[in-house]
């Protein structure tokens, strides 16, 4: 937890997109004594109304004005953003005029870009960003050898040839994976996500050692936004297109229930490693 | 044509993968007045053996051995490498044993690194490799505006975006094509092929001015091997997806018919731009 907020004095909104996180967080907050509200981007109607007091309002992202004038009036002071939030098409989209007026500053800047402008707009508006893993307790990638069998050699070798990519890749303000096997890199993931990328290179894989997964941030990413997250569901996914590992850096990937996480890779033979 | 070699003084390798070069090389060569053969990778027959006089002989790409002693034994002095040879799956190949001492040199090198050893290899053993631009009139892709609707500013910054990427990822000697629509990278290409890539970026993009595909070699790259090409599938591809225009670093990719893929582009609306 971080010691810069309390509790008590807070008014949490949680801006909450798909998967499993958003209730993880709402469940967390809520035991540790806020209160708030949701904001649900998704066009389901939420897995998490249920799951407290707090009230849920359902908005579309394009209308970035209507949203903020929502969490002034429950006077909001402090914003969670997580979950995915696929790719919105934006131009496909419909603005109001705030959110036509973000957009205008954000076309033409990559990923990291575009957050950026808009956590300052969050930010313009009085209110105080935290990341999502303050809310979860042992949520960050441990370093070093924690499920599945040891690494040799060759797993630091193809971690290296994926890191280096990524490396280069977030210069340019794209990418946070990669799959490498045999020192060939078989996929680049851009805006289809990392299930994708995993389901693609598991068609490209030749025999022998399983693909790995090399997932990190890209270098100066804002953790509070957007932060690579891995969970029981890419494990399962990678096991069942034969990879061997899952290499993420550590303290710079979310993971979501670490404890099954690892479970579940024991189970299956695959290895985590943190680098 | 380069001056450095005269066709009655050489026999020329046409090393053969899928696709339309070879058959385009095989023709020009053979009215330049080459006299050669043809070594056919691919799993088919090869589409070009009928074409002419000169005998084919298939080989798998692993047996690298083999296929210097048949060149040694047809008394070759110079080899062309071209066609789409679908990456082949290193580790699921059987190679010979000069294959075997090649690739524990190429082990962990990126596309490049690879190629690189490899011509080497191929000139460690006497023959003189020959790009195969060097048989094609008028295949550089041109500089500038050559087909479909007029550029606007916004060709320029997609281009940009899309350039930038590819050559940070150039240093990692991976990449040669992107899909940039409304500033953002829709998809990277890694050893999927161009034309997966293509498909893929179809379904992810959204609405207004269709994505552009922005293609080009690697920085240093040696343009005798694996250089970048479109042809007319490329164009009649993009098209299918929604693709707006196809941006070719020029003199640096290769066109396969230039006149055929201009009047493609032309009748389906796709920018051809040079940059």
């Amino acid at each position: 937890m971080s010691p810069a907020f309390n509790p008590l004095d807070s008014r949490l909104a949680i801006i909450s997109g798909e998967g499993d996180l958003p209730s993880k967080v709402l469940k967390s907050a809520s035991l540790l004594g806020f209160q708030g509200i949701v904001i649900n981007l998704t066009d389901t109607d939420g897995q998490i109304k249920n799951l407290s007091e707090w009230k849920t309002f359902k908005f579309k992202i394009g209308n970035i004005g209507r949203i903020f004038k929502k969490l002034h009036l429950e006077k909001i002071t402090h914003i969670v953003l997580c979950g995915n939030i696929d790719r919105p098409k934006l131009y496909d989209m419909k603005f109001d005029i705030k959110g036509l007026d973000i957009m205008s500053k954000i076309a033409f800047k990559g990923d990291d870009g575009a957050l950026k402008i808009l956590s300052k707009e969050i930010e313009n508006e009085g209110f105080n960003i935290i990341a999502p893993s303050t809310f979860l307790r042992n949520s960050n990638f441990p370093k070093g050898h924690i499920a599945g069998p040891k690494p040799n050699d060759n797993l630091l070798n193809e971690i290296e040839r994926g890191y280096e990519v990524l490396k280069n890749l977030s210069a340019s303000d794209v990418g946070q994976s990669v799959v490498v096997q045999h020192g060939i890199v078989l996929a680049i993931e851009a805006i289809e996500g990392t299930d994708e990328m995993i389901k693609r290179a598991g068609k490209l894989k030749s025999s022998g050692t399983g693909p790995i997964l090399i997932k990190t941030p890209k270098l100066n990413q804002d953790l509070r936004f957007d932060q690579p997250v891995i969970g029981i569901n890419t494990v399962k996914l990678a096991h069942r297109h034969g990879f061997s590992s899952i290499s993420c850096k550590y303290d710079g990937v979310l993971v979501i229930d670490l404890n099954k996480v690892i479970d579940t890779a024991n189970h299956r033979n695959i290895t985590l490693f943190g680098f």
